[in-house]
C-alpha cells in the first residue's frame, strides 16, 4: 500500500520553497533586479575555470572505454588519495585513502554516518539554531533527533542544556561549523567543551559516542576566525563533506565520509559504508566528479564575495539597531527579530520585497535566517530597505 | 553503538567480488589474455561518441555559473521531457515530464518505487532466478523479499506458484526483463498471464498491488524477440532505470524512476519520491548527466556485440551439450551445471581459467551464469576451453 509516512511528509511543506514561489511571482511582477531574495543557500559564484579545464583534458585525454566504468566500492583511490592529502597538509591530520569514502554529496554522507554508528530507536543529538533538513535525515536512520536549545544571545552551543540531554540512549552527536542557519563558526574553545563533553559521558556510559561532523561550509570561513579542524579534536569523529558549496556545484551531487583513523572500529565503519549504500539505493558517488577532484583538488571557488557581503549586512544592520551575531563563515547570519513579532516582521519584509526565512524551522525562533548568497551589488541595494523594517 | 546490522552484511561477502579477485591473480599469473572471466556484469562497450561530444557542448556554450547548480526536485524538465517523449515513441505509452523522477541510477530508482507502494512488514515478491542484490534494497525498504522458485526448465515465470504465493501481505512484484541473471525476455503472453495475476489478486484484496519494473537492460534485446514495454499491460506500473547499460556509463550514476500515468496515485508517487529521497540521502541525480541525455537520447552505445557474443557461446555450448536456455536479451545466460556437481564444476572451470558464478546466489542452483560482456575475441576463444567442463 502506499507508504503513509511519505505521504505526511508531504503535508509539512518547506517554507522556504513557499517563499521561493512567492520570489517569482515578485520578479515577473516588479522586475527580478528589485526582488531582494535572502531565503535560499545555493552558491552565487560559479566553479572555478579548473572544473572545465579538467573536463576538457578527461574528454581529450582519457580513454572514454573506461573511464565512465564502475569505481571500486568506495571510490577512486587517486580521488581518496588527494583528499586525504590535502586535509593532511591543511590540518595536520593522519587521513589515508582507506578512511575515505565517496558519496553523493551531503545528505548521503550524513546518511551514511548516522547508519553506522546509531541503531534505530537510538538518539541523534544536534544544536539549535540547526539545518531544517536534520529532521528527515535522522528520521531517514530509523532514529530520534534530539535538539539542544540555541544560545540565543551568542549562537555558540548551549553545554549546560547539552551536558543534561546527552543521556546514554544518545548514539551521535551532529555538529554543523560553519553552521547553517546562523553563520556561526565554534571556535577551538568551544570544540575543547564539546570533546570533553563527549568523552566524560562516553566513559560514563561505557560506549563510544561519536561525532559527525557535518562541513559543507568548512571552506567559507572569514577572515580572524578561529576554525579548528574538529576531527584533530576527537578521535571518534566522522566528517561529512560535500563539494557543493567549496566548489559551486551543487546539482552535481559529490562529497565524501572521512572516518578518523584513530576512531574506535575506523576501517570497520569504512566497511560498513558500502553495506549502507546497497541498502539505501546509494551506489557510489558520479565518477567523472571523482576524476575531476583528483586534478584539481584544494582548488575551489573564489569564496570571498560571501565575506564581502557578510561584512556589508552585519555593518549596515548593527548600525540601523538590528541585533545580530556576526557570522564566521558560511553564507547566512541569524539576526534576531526586531520588537519580537514575527508575522508583523515578515509582512513588513515581503512588502518590501525583501525575503528571509523564519528562525523556527531552524529551531531559533525570534530571528530570522539571511542567505546573503547573492551578488554584492543586489546586497547594497538592499540596505536601505532593510532600515524601512525597524 | 556501532550497527550490527551492516556488520553482519559483511560476513556475507559477496562470491562475484572473490571470483574477481581470484581473476585478477590468476591474470597476474598467467597474463590477462589467457583468463575468461565471465563473472562480471558491466558493459564491455564503451559509451558512444555523442557522450563526450554533448560533454564539450557543454563546456563551451554552457554558462558555467548555472549549469551546475542543483535542479529542480526531481531533475531537469527538459531531460524528464525528453525521456518521456523516447518512451512515447518508441512504446505508444503517454508518459509526460510529470510522471518522471530523475536517480541516481538502478538501485536509487528501486529504493525509491519501493519505499513509496511498500510499508515497512510487508512483502515484495520477485521470480527466481533474480538479481542478487534485491534482498538487501528490499531489506533496506523494511519488506521482505519473497521468491517464487525458477522453472527451471525455461527460466520464465513459474505462475503455478506465484499464484500461490502471492498472499495479501503482498505490496508489490518485482521483475527485470530482460533478465540478469537468465538472458530472459518475458514475452508478451507471460507478461498479459502476470497482469492478470496482479489484477486477480488486486480485485481480492481489495488494494492496488504494484508492479515495479527493473529495465536496466532494455535497449538490450535480441533479433526476434518479442519483448514488450511492460508498462503497457498493467496501468499499476513502476519503471526503473538506469543508463549504466544502454550508454554503458555504471560509474556514473544516471536513471530514473517513472511512474505509468495511469497507475493508482501517479502524482502522488512523484511527489512521494522527493519525500524518499530526503529520508534516504539521496538528493537527486548528477545534473551534468541529465544535461547529456537532454542532448543525445535516444542515443545507445553500439550493443550489438552482446548478441554477437550470445550466440557464439549459445551455439559452441548446446553443440558440446550444455542446457542452456537461449537468451533474448542482457548479456548474460544461465546455463545448467552438467552433471550438476557445483563444486567439482567450478573447480574444472577454474582450472581451465574460466570464471563463472554458481546460480545459488540467484536463487537457481544447478545452473551458472555466464556475462559475456567480455571482448568477441575472448568468447572465441573461450569456446574450447568450455569443451573441456563436460
Amino acid at each position: 500500500m502506499i507508504n503513509s509516512e511519505y505521504v505526511e511528509m508531504l503535508e509539512h511543506k518547506d517554507i522556504i520553497f513557499e517563499l521561493a514561489a512567492y520570489a517569482n511571482q515578485r520578479r515577473a511582477e516588479v522586475g527580478p533586479e528589485n526582488v531582494f531574495d535572502f531565503s535560499l543557500g545555493g552558491p552565487s559564484v560559479p566553479p572555478p575555470i579548473e572544473v572545465h579545464q579538467a573536463l576538457q583534458e578527461l574528454i581529450e585525454e582519457g580513454d572514454i572505454s573506461v573511464m565512465h566504468r564502475y569505481t571500486p566500492e568506495g571510490g577512486l583511490f587517486e580521488t581518496k588519495s588527494m583528499i586525504a592529502k590535502d586535509l593532511n597538509t591543511r590540518f595536520g591530520s593522519s587521513f589515508t585513502a582507506d578512511n575515505i569514502f565517496m558519496t553523493c554529496a551531503a545528505n548521503a554522507s550524513l546518511s551514511h554516518a548516522m547508519r553506522a554508528v546509531a541503531v534505530p530507536g537510538e538518539k541523534i543529538m544536534t544544536f539549535a539554531p540547526c539545518f531544517s533538513e536534520y529532521e528527515y535525515y535522522v528520521k531517514g536512520a530509523g532514529c530520534e533527533l534530539v535538539i539542544v536549545p540555541a544560545d540565543t544571545e551568542t549562537l555558540n552551543i548551549n553545554f549546560d542544556e547539552a551536558w543534561k540531554m546527552l543521556d546514554e540512549n544518545v548514539a551521535a552527536v551532529l555538529i554543523n561549523s560553519p553552521n547553517n542557519p546562523s553563520g556561526k563558526v565554534y571556535d577551538t574553545e568551544t570544540i575543547k567543551k564539546l570533546a570533553e563533553l563527549l568523552t566524560m559521558k562516553s566513559a560514563e556510559y561505557g560506549k563510544a559516542i561519536y561525532l559527525i561532523s557535518d562541513e559543507p561550509y568548512r571552506e567559507i570561513v572569514f577572515s580572524d576566525t578561529d576554525s579548528p579542524f574538529i576531527s584533530n579534536y576527537y578521535d571518534n569523529t566522522i566528517v561529512c563533506y560535500s563539494f557543493s558549496k567549496s566548489l559551486s556545484l551543487p546539482g552535481e551531487r559529490i562529497g565524501y565520509v572521512a572516518v578518523n583513523p584513530k576512531a574506535d572500529n575506523a576501517d570497520l565503519l569504512v566497511s560498513m559504508f558500502a553495506q549502507i549504500s546497497r541498502t539505501s539505493g546509494h551506489n557510489g558517488a558520479p565518477v567523472i566528479w571523482q576524476r575531476v577532484l583528483a586534478k584539481i583538488l584544494p582548488c575551489t571557488s573564489d569564496l570571498s564575495v560571501y565575506e564581502t557581503n557578510a561584512n556589508l549586512l552585519y555593518n549596515a544592520l548593527t548600525e540601523y539597531g538590528f541585533e545580530v551575531v556576526k557570522p564566521g563563515g558560511s553564507f547566512y547570519m541569524m539576526p534576531k527579530i526586531p520588537g519580537g513579532d514575527l508575522d508583523a516582521f515578515m509582512k513588513k519584509a515581503l512588502d518590501n520585497d525583501i525575503i528571509v526565512v523564519p528562525g523556527d524551522g531552524f529551531m531559533c525562533p525570534g530571528h530570522f535566517r539571511l542567505a546573503y548568497c547573492v551578488p554584492t551589488e543586489r546586497v547594497e541595494r538592499s540596505l536601505e530597505r532593510f532600515k524601512n523594517l525597524l
